[in-house]
């Protein structure tokens, strides 16, 4: 009586943009928990920029996924069997749950969440990694001041959609980066930035120029490439750039493009400086009172694009490095 | 009566390397001070890295020297004709008296220096910009701490000896990076290093793997390019690295060549951060203080390297570029 478990398990390394044969699905039944376990129905798996580095054989901040492994993704779902006292059958929950429909825990870095507080699939966008990554990034290495000039890249993106709204809370002027006009659109309009430059159709040194007078005072970049250099090249004095990602570069087979313009930092007595989420986790709660504040109070919006089938994992991640994505991806699994 | 005064003007923008066809030796007589000013005969010129970005029609932290005009340059000198109070004839100025043998001033932005306690040179070498740049760079921006790891790129030069020997006076484990066995070896033997990576012969990646087995706290970059990459791989978690210079990329005719590893402070939580040593005026003298008493106690040695004749200037400015220099680049005018 046993369910079946759909996963999806690296199969090779990619060069490049990750192919369908980088991955297998796999099908087996869905496991029993053992003392002190429990076994969660996925509903829905989170995709994020970041997986693509977790593919990779090289040092980092956590240890690649290994080849045969079930791809390592946060995820949303709900206890459906359990020998765990504080994970109860019917508890709606959040952890790094992987590619599948079915995972079994321990209860090792799971949180129990209110889907009467936020829907479930925010648990993986605000309220969940993204959420966290746009929170600390901004507010603990950008440190915005009121009135300042706020960039961020992949503004309607699971990060920059929350960057950008907790920027104009802060009293910034925003300016967004992002891909086409409808995503450009609905950041100026719906989440209330002041400008929004195309980069898919605009010049975007053209387009600072022209959006941020008094120059960029904080620059939260989750792209790299020409982009940043083309904010480098127009930092404030004591400029921070905030490093959370380079996606334009991250399926590159040679080496990744540095910021030509990184002398910038000298000229404006600028930093740049990077973090990993995963390091605020003792002050997740924190952040997660004050923004659910915030969607309650109609401050804090949010867009999320989800897509359906476990089987289409390797196609839906691939949307996030072509940018067809807009708002946070997701799939329900 | 007038003496004659022997200039050097910039005559045309240089591409790459900056040639003889770059200057002009001018001689005309020696100016009249006139009411509260006063004439500096030079005595020493001091050669910086910094000079060729001068040299640059592009935004920068100072403006760029225009064709025609005597090449900026940080020089010391005795005055020798004075309309003003503070500066008397015999005095020993430093100031920015440029590529000449006589400079008038009006005492903006001079210090009276006192060849007593410091030889006169010294003024523009570890008790002048190159060691405020150090001593600010390190200190302020690095933040280094006992026990802590500190890399310092052009090791021997002007500010790396003097980088590396404050490290070592604040405990850390200092490993110098210099071009040839005989600057390596005075790094390691008469400053009290304790490594130095032989860019020239040695692998530096290798170098740093055997020589910072605890990874880096602290870069203080002068260079730039293939050795800011190579530090970049190992840095340790919260490490600072200091953006002082890139001489590597300076006679560069494309782009600068960005950091391909700059995602390394993202996993290592690491900041690059530049600054500029003229926003550290109001406390050169408090620098001034420390430097002087540990010159005196032996604990700050220094190598000069000075040329003769200030027809020799062209040539002289290369030397800092190949690397022919062997400490303090300087020319007695």
């Amino acid at each position: 009586m046993s369910e079946t478990n759909k996963q999806i398990r690296l199969a090779q390394r990619p060069q490049g943009m990750p192919g369908d044969d980088t991955w297998t699905l796999d099908e087996s039944d869905a496991p029993t928990p053992g003392p002190d376990q429990f076994l969660v129905r996925n509903r829905y798996v989170s995709l994020d920029p970041a997986m693509r580095g977790w593919l990779r054989d090289a040092r980092s901040y956590i240890e690649p996924v290994q080849i045969g492994d079930v791809m390592r993704a946060g995820a949303v779902g709900e206890v459906v069997s359990s020998n765990h006292a504080k994970f109860p059958v019917g508890a709606k929950v959040m952890g790094i749950f992987g590619v599948q429909q079915y995972a079994l825990s321990d209860g090792q870095g799971v949180v129990v969440v209110d889907d009467t507080v936020a829907e479930l699939p925010l648990y993986l966008a605000t309220l969940g990694m993204p959420g966290m990554s746009a929170y600390f990034g901004l507010l603990d290495i950008g440190q915005p001041k009121e009135g300042e000039t706020v960039v961020v890249s992949a503004a309607s993106g699971a990060v920059g959609q929350v960057v950008g709204q907790i920027a104009k809370i802060k009293g910034c002027r925003v300016v967004g980066i992002a891909g086409g006009p409808a995503k450009c659109k609905w950041v100026v309009d719906e989440l209330g930035f002041d400008a929004c430059i195309d980069y898919k159709n605009q010049d975007v040194v053209e387009g600072l120029k022209q959006h941020c007078p008094d120059r960029i005072d904080v620059y939260f970049d989750n792209v790299g490439g020409d982009i940043l250099d083309a904010v480098l090249a127009r930092l404030a004095l004591k400029a921070r750039v905030v490093v959370c990602g380079a996606i334009s570069q991250y399926n590159n087979t040679g080496p990744i493009r540095g910021p030509s313009n990184y002398l910038s930092l000298l000229v404006c007595r600028a930093r740049m400086e990077g973090f990993v989420v995963f390091d605020y986790v003792p002050r997740y709660r924190e952040a997660a009172m004050e923004m659910a504040g915030w969607l309650t109070q109609g401050k804090l919006r949010y867009k999320l694009d989800i897509d359906e089938g476990i089987e289409n994992f390797p196609a839906t991640l691939r949307k996030l490095f072509t940018g067809e994505n807009f708002g946070k991806l997701l799939l329900a699994v």
